[in-house]
């Protein structure tokens, strides 16, 4: 029996927020204050990333303590270097004789061309690391919609800049017997989204104020344009699969790329060459689970996630929300 | 406006089966007599692949001449072997001085437990070969269905065996302007299929005679062990994305994985380490096209391509196909 879960569920990770909601920016820190093992799958065309080097198998890291989204395109890896050194100020990290080096990886979407041109720096990524860590944090209560890493997401992007919707950021959770899998994920695609039904919910807004078949803007040629390589649509939709199940490094790596699937069900286009789409899997291994099992799990909550980060979101920046269109 | 095409819109290519029904097993040969781009995306976690590290995009071929899809597991590399020879003996290859290789890829699935434990050997692939290039050849009749390396394929293998449908070799084309984009694919997974309402289509078959949702299969159990490492299911998923784009090698190995979307979206699971799921991509440089443009098409038709292979197979070896529920 596959059940609702909440991030409450998963203990070995916090998960905090932190935002320039004028700016339209912010980022979305999960440490795994006693390392975890992590893997990465890199699917969009133009991504912005740092430390994925070290999550392939054959490198020698295998606990990871933090995983960083953040807006602000690439400039936003600045986040990271702020939530290294919150976790070394806590002793979090890799522990070399007198050093303590926390392993933070991340990677960052593009919203500089909505609200101010502005990018979670290294206060932004400090702020966000406390908030995980503080006392009395709630694992259930993490927010959706116009936070961290989703504060300057949008969808919708195949056509004029205009029609976009605003999107966020979201999450859903999911148990079979002990193993628990959630998923966390900031929307910012150049696609549409739709939700389990196949109905358009997020995207481009067409003529008759309802989002638009992403097929017939295709058809229409102003994608052919919008798809091409050096237009302005940068986008980029980020997320993270948390499980206790037990993943070496390459498993890990299967999961992150079944959770593509995901994205592939809920966002069309999606992992264009104007998409940067990644997915990190980040498992803290108290449960024993196979990779497949996670990975359709980890699949599964990723779509509700996506649904739930547009759904969630709040109109802003001039661009609706999809509950402005209900 | 995306319209509907057929393979002979791709005069740049021709198209053989050869198969041994009692054996269930075939293969199906992609012939590009002039060679054309190739890439190639894996991402299943049980491939059996040759000349991929040539299609690389840093390696040296530009043109490759045909690609071999295959029943037989591993074994069905050898069909391969045959078809090096029919093209080497009618001058297409790669021309070094008085030599002439003919690059052909390729990539086989797994249907040694269905019918006799037969695969595609060298005469087989050469008979391929020769279909594809006889004259009188039209791509508009390519037959679907038990035929080529759809010919021992099945689905729904997430439980018991018995519990398993037949599926098969199935193609699609879509035309956008100049643009032709085609699909081909034999649909060999351990998941099941679904059509584009989300109504599951072929797949395990549940107690009341239809199609069961993965997802509760999974849940029940069953999944949880068929799904594990080292189990009989080897399953795989075999696709061809013909175009006639000009792209270089990079972009058409961007473009196949932007088609494994469609896998994503009609098959559910996938890509699991049960299944070892590829996707080539194939284009003639006829029409300049940008990669997104090309993929989006190529996922659409791929989707419609494994539609078209579950709805085309006719029940065999003991298995239904989705004709027989409807």
């Amino acid at each position: 029996m596959i059940a609702p879960a909440t991030l409450a569920d998963l203990p070995a990770f916090r998960i905090g927020h932190a935002q320039d909601a004028a700016a339209a920016t912010g980022c979305t820190v999960i440490v795994a204050p006693a390392g975890a093992s992590c893997g990465v799958a890199v699917r969009g065309g133009g991504p912005a990333t740092r430390e994925t080097d070290l999550l392939r198998p054959e490198n020698m890291i295998e606990a990871v303590h933090a995983v960083v989204l953040a807006g602000g395109s690439a400039f936003g890896l600045e986040a990271s270097c702020g939530v290294m050194d919150a976790l070394a100020e806590r002793g979090i990290g890799f522990q070399m004789a007198g050093a303590c080096v926390p392993i933070v990886t991340g990677a960052c979407l593009f919203d500089l061309l909505v609200g101010a041109p502005a990018h979670p720096d290294k206060a932004m990524g400090r702020e966000a690391a406390e908030r995980a860590l503080a006392d009395g944090y709630d694992g259930a209560a993490v927010a959706q919609g116009n936070v961290g890493a989703g504060t300057g997401a949008t969808v919708g992007k195949l056509a004029a800049p205009e029609a976009a919707m605003k999107a966020g950021l979201g999450w859903s959770a999911l148990r079979l017997g002990d193993l628990v899998v959630a998923a966390l994920v900031a929307v910012n695609a150049l696609g549409c989204v739709r939700d389990s039904q196949g109905r358009w919910v997020a995207g481009v807004v067409g003529p008759d104020g309802r989002v638009a078949d992403p097929l017939e803007v295709l058809a229409r040629g102003t994608a052919a344009q919008a798809g091409g390589e050096g237009g302005p649509v940068a986008n980029t939709t980020l997320g993270v699969v948390l499980t206790n199940a037990r993943l070496t490094k390459a498993h890990a790596t299967k999961v992150a790329s079944l959770a593509h699937d995901a994205y592939a069900r809920a966002i069309k286009p999606v992992h264009t060459m104007n998409d940067g789409d990644t997915v990190f899997v980040f498992a803290s291994g108290e449960v024993e689970a196979g990779a497949d099992v996670v990975g359709v799990l980890g699949a599964e909550a990723m779509e509700q996630a996506i649904l739930s980060a547009v759904m969630s979101a709040e109109g802003a920046y001039g661009l609706p929300a999809a509950r402005d269109l209900a």
